[in-house]
């Protein structure tokens, strides 16, 4: 029989549907890893083509040219020109979309990704997030940031070159508000850290576990939206991002390469997106509130009832995924376990 | 500069993103829309194959054969047989995944779907969609009821054959609370309800109205969180869809078909998904909620943006969309009207 299982910081039902059950090995792509140019002339992120990027906001120098950069988003959702204004007319709300939309450039290889990178530059690339991350926050137009990657088409991207984005909004989600809410409601009622709880009852019982560390530990969520949606949760309490330590990024790269070189293994160099959930700087003391990084594959599709309803549809085991995860090999296991 | 726009409904803020603005008719697909045929002998929902549907629960007949079938999801996402248990532990919520799982096939032809169908066919099938939804609810075990419609791969059916679906999970989902919540903090601050209100300011303002009959009024939402994102609102304040009467139903036929058709025409026939959320019968009588239909064309990807922050990114304007769906012309104008 399916099962339905809470999302404690979202409140989500996600229907484990056990008669549509597929193994976990089932969605390994078989067509071949896409094969693409060490380098091309006509993208506008590789070496060479700088000029075609708008304002460059940050570069971290190698020894033979930049290693990284960071450019405004040449199409970006937010203007970073303009006064933010509030506008509330009948049942109308308004802001004026002022904000920051940058681009960060992870590597001057236009066919490489977090999954095949040297432990170093994921290290160099988590360092930029946070140091952006703080940039962003000192524009007083600005209340909440999302740091994200779109891997593939499926992804909701058409530029191949390794990037992720960073977008800064003038507003607070409603979905950031609610997961505080959680996490509040659960502090209250027993004087915990929700994410810290959950990441002890993970490790204590270790069946969705795939990576654990000193600092981190990544796993299957109970209630996993989708196969392979995995969370890499910091053990130590913190509710920003802003304050991880150089120590903890060192070991926050080795969980996100490890994760994604298993899933470019174990399922093909799947499509997928990662976010970075997290309170602001000026939050960063709130005993209830946690951050972490959410990754979901991109293998299965949503439809009108997980539209209709918030609630999702998951074909396979969490713990199955977990296991399968577990076992595959990463052709160079990276340095610095 | 772009602009966010807040969804009184849901508290989700979508950026209109002017500077990636598109016009309504670039999204109209280059290639010819599907070609079908009209009975496909390898389709299970294809006249003569009724024996490859699991158990019927209702048969509409026509002159010649049946016209509409009710039927058991094949795999279903929930099981119609067992008994509905709670279980908590630790930080675990499990429910376990009894349900209804209807396949609601629309007709007998193969190549057909309700922007091509006779409005007397679409009415039909929303009156099953309401017997069904009202049969749902006896269920005991049963404490929701969303009915979809999937069209086209995008929209996340693989299945060619002209079907909705009802799904009826033994737990209340989160973005339906969230809702009522909302709903319920407008009618303590105002004392009407507030989709009441909505449908009356975009029915004064006009720039977003699609249709407007006696019963029914069709358009794009201020906050619409994709390009040609529809809203069909009873003008008539009513909880729950589980009270339609016969009239209602023949006026929403001509709404729902008039739309599908004109996003047919004007876009190409996409995939889309459409949604009736509703209360429960019980709650019918409640003054601040109100049952309403939502139609989303599948035309735009969401990406790690939107699984960051829940904010949507809308490349086009609503007021243009509106506009464009005005101007369309339907080949056939549904009688009627």
């Amino acid at each position: 029989m399916p099962e339905l299982r809470l999302n404690l910081i979202t409140r989500e039902w996600v229907i484990i549907a056990t008669e549509r059950a597929k193994r976990p090995g089932d969605f390994h792509k078989a067509k071949a890893p896409r094969t693409l140019p060490e380098h091309l002339d006509t993208c506008p992120f590789c070496p060479g083509n700088e000029s075609q990027t708008p304002e460059e906001r940050f570069r971290l120098e190698g020894k033979d040219g930049w290693k990284i950069r960071v450019v405004d988003n040449k199409y970006p959702a937010l203007s970073n020109i303009g006064e933010k204004k509030r506008v509330r007319m009948d049942n109308r709300r308004l802001v004026s979309g002022v904000g920051v939309h940058d681009v960060i450039i992870e590597s001057p290889l236009h066919n490489t990704s977090p999954a095949l990178m040297d432990l170093k530059d994921v290290k160099d690339m988590i360092s930029i997030y946070r140091n952006r991350f703080l940039d962003a926050y000192n524009d007083p137009r600005v209340e909440h940031v999302i740091i994200f990657r779109n891997h593939g088409e499926r992804a909701g991207t058409s530029l191949e070159h390794p990037h992720s984005q960073l977008i800064a909004t003038p507003v607070v989600p409603v979905q950031f508000r609610d997961r505080i809410e959680a996490a509040l409601h659960y502090f209250d009622d027993t004087g915990s850290c929700l994410m810290c709880d959950l990441a002890k009852s993970e490790l204590k019982e270790g069946t969705r576990v795939i990576n654990d560390t000193e600092h981190f530990v990544t796993f299957i969520p109970y209630a996993a939206l989708s196969p392979f949606h995995t969370w890499i949760f910091p053990k130590r309490h913190s509710a920003s991002f802003s304050r991880v330590t150089e120590e903890e990024i060192k070991d926050l790269a080795f969980h996100l390469k490890t994760l994604l070189a298993k899933l470019y293994n174990g399922i093909g160099d799947p499509d997928y997106n990662y976010v970075i959930r997290s309170s602001r700087p000026k939050d960063s003391e709130n005993e209830y509130c946690h951050w972490y990084m959410s990754v979901v594959p991109r293998i299965t599709m949503t439809a009108g009832f997980e539209m209709g309803s918030g609630m999702y549809i998951n074909t396979c085991l969490p713990e199955e995924c977990a296991e399968y995860l577990r076992s595959v090999a990463i052709s160079k296991e990276p340095a610095g376990a």
